[in-house]
């Protein structure tokens, strides 16, 4: 039962009411569709009209939706429905200005596993909305091999053959190499994508050349905003950021009853 | 079943493991029992040793704890637990920084309802853990009369007598006003905590100075570390502020396998 | 799926119904939220109107509500809807009775960890209901270091410090004692809440002498609705009984169709 | 996570302690499987060692057994698991009375859809473990014609027809009567098993004479320890008791830590 | 949040809709009250109205129901509807291919624990709607002593003594014999249903005879179409069949709107 | 708590167990993770030693894996763990079969929605392990356009941009055609994938020359092993199998304790 049953109360039975929301922040608009399930799993006749498109940009002062329902359900459900979609918009803002700084390169703005407790799967579909490109590990679809399994198996080669010898066709292997002697070796190995752990502009430079092609490359590790360009413009594939899924500045909405 | 399952078949059965959780930013530590509950989910003899007592001051450099356990379950593990590390963390050293700003005046940081989805409770620990009070709706013992609950009942007094006809003895109702009449209204009703709601600090000394006592006072919106003093020197007993469990800036720690 | 879902198969699609709810004892009446939610959850449009108010006295042959709604989600959802009535409303007037019993005493009636399992938050907000104030632990918000724990750390005042170590600010801690000597040590450490475990009347009021306002002490173990008001009487401030959640009375109601 | 984390924190990582549970009162023992999954599920290690056979008497000072584990899982599993067992030892223990009270008849004692919000599987064990009998309706597999369904579906006869044309083979039909016409059409339509409703001891004999064997007899509605031998000299052959499940009157019991 | 959100945002706000299902094979239909269900918990006005009996044969081309209710509604729930009714459908299916190859003999089918997981109390209502019997284990109801039991115990008394120490009044104990030896011990033990294991026919019928009526005999392991026939002319009172529940050929379904 | 609780209770506490699983049919193996997750929730010191690689060829009479640990624990587990992994590897099995059968072109085995209830994530997992490719549906990640869609947009192009403007970055598009009209507006409207709903080779070898590589093409409905191979031979570039996920015909395998 929702938290807010008791207030709801106040309100006659039968009550109808109409309310709109209204941003007061410059963003990215996502998670329409749990804002919507929000309020339509205590009132299925509610009815979300949105003015803006998933994934637009959004200015303060702008109505995004209106809302009529039961008035009651209106209430109880306000809360949980604005929460879902201040922390889904503030995800697509700040994965939208990551790709906006490296447009006009080839790399992709990728997530990662640092996310917040639970809403793992709503999140990664707002990096999309905001342009970015999903990790695939979380579904039993994908393996990373990382520093500390190196040295549990022994090496490069043997760590790749392990991970295929413990997963079936169809998930995908993903190697973290620290330096280019583990980089040429997890190419020889026959990697497709391999992850570079806190390299240098320079490195990161010198690794592009070292692949050349044979297996996509993913930069990860203390990027900002201020030099996510220039890592692009290394020649990575793929540009891996934590802080798109767990920091969070909340996109500041209202709803307000007609 | 965790996300990791198919990483950790890379370690042999059997092997045990001990890491270190290492801090990298100023921060307060929160978060430990459910740290602990996460390996612990995984493996029931697993250990975790902290050096740092829950609730205090943290630095970059500084060990937090270490684990001991099977190293499948602290792979597994690993990421979920630093979620929740790194996100009660955030919340508690934020809350930390009002209360700090507040000291020597009488007022409370008081946590609100604008809280990550599904995390709540988590998160209302965290607000405590820094310091911070919180509000206490959520498990059906608080009501608040908000602004349309007025318009509907057709007044303060009314919406007062209405809140306590649905709820029954041990319910905490507060209600929130706008102006002066409403703030008299409110306290010749019998309010025993009365929020006021974008009120300029002129307007709240004046509140204080009509209470007199004879409630308490919540101020709310707009509250940030700048004018948060200032609020607080106007006599209201309590500031709310949705930033402390909305807006996330993950502490960032990492785990080392030793 | 409810389990009539196959009896609620006899009822035409479409049909619509009206259902009263008739009291068959003397009772405090607790449960309206959740009797609510039972019947919305299956039919959003379903109207509850209450004759009586949450918290209330009522009486045999009363009628207490009246429900109107899809026949098929009256009949679905009418035994457990009444389930939840009748084991709060049980609990609610069990309390009252206490409440009732020290009247004019400083006392406060608290109930205890000693609940049905999965209904503990219901089964709180009942105590409220009836007058009684809930004991806060549960929710990471309280430690109560008991006897083994004292054994453990080595006496009251190491216990006391060892809990203050791994609790942030914001967490109650309570301290149980069984004896004048522990009572005096809990007093030096700078406890805030003491519960007498057990302790006879005679030594209750000595306690209360001891302790002379320094802390709160709560009476424990043994509780009846006889000895209650002496008890009371002793000067203690709060007195917990597990009785008012784990044994249940079920008020007697019933839902007729009209 | 379970509500005693902070409490576990005081004992010790890596201590082990041993518990015993001592009754206090009069009972049936009932409820051993829910116990002991209580401390597995936190130490698997966990052994809990019953000196009493599920299902059997116990009486006041008597051990009923000694649990062996990590310290911190017997102090956060502890109040769960006593929570469970004084619950359906004392549902045990009041479905044995009432067998007890009919002993030597035919009647069976049966329990009822009266039951504790979310314990209803646990609580239909503990009736078993106590000597009764279980209703089935709950788990798609039975219908209870009630009488609003025979005045929807227009008479005795009819509603027999529905129920079948809505339950496949395998579901039990069973059929409430208030008088004897009603009883007579439900045996003319073939009912396997028919509910009397609140009728008189004399009622109920007339019932078995005009049933014959035919159909199976259940008396229900008013049952106390004190009528239940009449009711079952009658010769009915079921009586239902809604009291075996809503009212709880926990059997006491204490774990005492080595 | 169902996975059919995105697609049911095509169809416009409020529109109305109606479809039916029509079957394209020849099934035994099973499964209404969990596809009405998916329907109603998305939209509570939701209207299935059957065409067709539960439990009642169907043809290629038969229309069995048709849906109305929110367009969105019906997208969304379509799918897992008719993943419950060609699943549900085909295991009731199976059960009458089988119930028919016995018919004339006293020999019940009945299902096994070799369930789809999460799904074992619809797989057992399906296994009733086509004509089968429940076994019923998974409910604390019921023990079954296997070939690692007798070793443990020492022996097929021994075993059973075991069984019913650990198991209070009300549950029923099922026992596994290989041999003539092994049926005798468990005959004079007082066994009341015994599970032959993958014994000959000629096996079966001198097991019936040596039975003699004094417990009841289940076959099981091998069984088929083919020689289930054979298999209940030996004699035996029950014949489990996991295959009934753990291969599914799904009832070939499709839902289309006017 | 699982249903083999009771039994378990045979098996004396601290008795250790080991076990081995051997498979009795040609197949492919797939559900390790699941297997063994079943062990460990129970009894987290359980070691699998698995002798075959997830996703490889298995043989009738050959050892899968042996399974150490708790003997109350395995006892319990059992049958769970075995019926999550007969049922992946039929599913496995299935998709292996279509994919040899296919092999030397370009198409690839996709599966559909139609899945067992619950059990989505882990089918697509078994999918993989086949050497299917997933269909995305199902976490907010793509919308399909059918036929009724078509209708309610008005045209092929209308319903396009309909999905664009409901859908943010990120989601993928698919439509569904059923002659070439239709197929050509797709293309014209930028649709990267096209499912070709239940056309005849020619169709389809007609719709390939249509596309000539501006879109995917996807075959769907009635597909067998029989006609499989030469639907690839078309030059369509997926082959959509609702039989991989809903037929399910369990790989035969037996745990037997040493």
């Amino acid at each position: 039962m929702g938290a807010g049953d008791l207030t709801a109360g106040l309100v006659a039975v039968g009550t109808r009411a109409t309310a709109h929301v209204v941003c007061r922040s410059t963003a990215v608009l996502c998670g329409g569709p749990w804002f919507d399930a929000c309020f339509r799993r205590l009132d299925p006749d509610a009815v979300v009209e949105w003015m803006v498109d998933e994934g637009s940009a959004i200015a303060p002062g702008q109505k995004l939706c209106s809302v009529h329902g039961a008035a009651r359900a209106l209430l109880t459900a306000e809360r949980t429905a604005l929460n879902f979609l201040q922390m889904l918009s503030a995800v697509a803002t700040a994965t939208r200005r990551y790709v906006a700084a490296v447009a006009g390169t080839k790399a992709k703005i990728v997530d990662t596993r640092k996310t917040l407790p639970g809403l793992r799967i709503a999140q990664k579909y707002a990096v999309r909305a905001g342009g970015g490109v999903n990790h695939r590990m979380g579904l039993f679809d994908a393996i990373l091999i990382k520093e500390n399994h190196l040295a549990a198996a022994g090496g490069v080669g043997a760590a790749m053959r392990d991970a295929e010898r413990i997963s079936p066709p169809g998930v995908w292997i993903q190697i973290e190499v620290e330096n280019f002697a583990q980089l040429r070796d997890a190419l020889a190995a026959g990697a497709k994508m391999i992850l570079l752990d806190n390299m240098s502009l320079e490195q990161m430079r010198e690794a592009v050349g070292i692949a050349a092609g044979r297996a996509g490359l993913e930069a990860s590790g203390g990027i900002t905003l201020e030099n996510v360009r220039a890592i692009a413009q290394t020649g990575v594939d793929r540009i891996s950021i934590g802080g798109l899924t767990k920091d969070i500045t909340a996109v500041d909405l209202s709803m307000r009853f007609d």
